[in-house]
């Protein structure tokens, strides 16, 4: 990735304020440019995906964060719709069941992370524990406030597995949340995406802002950093994150695996 | 689909032979005519995979059979790599592990049929429960005869429960595979493919069609019929796949979910 987005990291032990990071920074970059190199990408991230599965040594898992309206369907849409199917799953988190809810909060997430060779996506993932868990007061304070250490110890066991993590926390303005409802309201196709119930969250967006400045602080990690992901621009919020799946993906210097030794030489009849 | 397209159809209850169904057919298309019409098939189907995902009624199941190298994988490529991966979940089914092989053989494949708004595709299936463990003797005679009764109630509950299930065997030459093999050997990027253990099957070709001539014949059902496809050429196996795949979705008529009626008229502070 570009030294330069790394000013959309979240240095570990050095918080930041959310109030610091623009929803609609652009990076200075032009729409046209950001496309192409989009484009680039997929493709890039497409023979590497290949590469993830025929070396079978690393998972990849990209956990998405963000406000109703703010882009975890699009971006995945618009970054992994080029991958085979057959090497990405991804898990929508949801409204606890009552089996999910009758364990520990991370037991449902750990069932989820993909195994060696698989991309994973998280669409929502165990920081609703954290977040609408804590701002909608579905847990007492001491409970999700021992999260954050049960969630950092939690990654870090992935990572020194093999399971490599992208966190994205895609922060849109609340102007651009009610241009986006608007457009939900009008659309034929989109109707069916808006719900009333979303508009709750929307009413403690402060409340909201701060558990996430919480969370990405609390939990951002030297092997599982949290990056936050502009997003009021959709084209420079699939930029970035195609960015860090690529440089994720490139960095494990993977090579294509020599033929098994019994099979140099064979003839096929 | 094109109603010509049927002759690849098993007719429920009118068996027939694998012999009479030439796996080099193409249905006298050109390649370019096809690669433009499969470019076509997967804009609808994304299309089409989002309306699934938006009314939540009913959903697809893809199975793919045939042998190595018959182009399962190459398959869900490209005929579903344009979908959203998160409205895609694949399985590939390999040998059983402990726990699975605990239970009955349709355990495992019910744990994995796909809930509603989705697009399921499984690369090999419960199928495999009538040929490899029929070739190789893996159970008794009487165990796996009973399964074709077993798969076919199987199968009609989840049509009756809103699954639609598409079955394409990948039927390739013994010739053609050769071929494949060969360039698996000699093409870096595909060495890892490679097995030799997968020379095995190879060794028991007409034993292998037995089994699958059979399971196609008893397991062709008017709720799920067999598609034997030919695939020796790739881009016709692709655009028959994407025909069926299209014509099931376009069948089920759906049209966008309407805004919620509390919303109607509502605004956005």
């Amino acid at each position: 990735m570009h030294g330069a987005d790394d000013r959309h990291r979240v240095p570990p032990g050095d918080p930041i304020h959310l109030a610091d990071h623009a929803p609609d920074d652009t990076g200075e970059m032009r729409k046209s440019e950001a496309k192409k190199e989009l484009a680039e990408l997929r493709d890039e991230i497409d023979t590497l995906q290949r590469l993830l599965y025929a070396t079978q040594r690393h998972a990849l898992l990209v956990i998405l964060q963000g406000m109703d309206t703010s882009g975890k369907d699009g971006t995945i849409r618009k970054v992994l719709g080029g991958v085979n199917p057959q090497g990405c799953h991804v898990t929508s988190f949801k409204v606890p069941t009552a089996e999910e809810a009758s364990h520990d909060f991370l037991w449902r997430i750990h069932r989820a992370v993909p195994g060696r060779g698989m991309i994973g996506v998280f669409n929502r993932s165990h920081y609703e524990d954290v977040l609408v868990v804590r701002v909608e007061g579905l847990a007492p304070e001491e409970e999700w406030r021992r999260r954050y250490d049960a969630i950092n110890a939690f990654e870090r066991n992935l990572v020194e597995s093999g399971v490599h993590i992208v966190k994205c926390f895609l922060h849109i303005s609340k102007e651009e949340q009610r241009e986006r409802l608007l457009n939900r309201l009008e659309d034929p196709t989109d109707q069916w995406k808006f719900s009333v119930g979303d508009l709750a969250p929307r009413a403690r967006w402060d409340a909201y802002m701060a558990a996430y400045e919480d969370a990405v602080n609390r939990c951002s990690t030297e092997w599982a950093p949290w990056y936050v992901v502009p997003a009021d621009k959709k084209w420079y919020r699939n930029l970035l994150v195609a960015r860090l799946v690529a440089r994720t993906l490139r960095s494990l210097a993977m090579e294509w695996p020599p033929l098994e030794a019994e099979a140099v030489g064979i003839s096929i009849e």
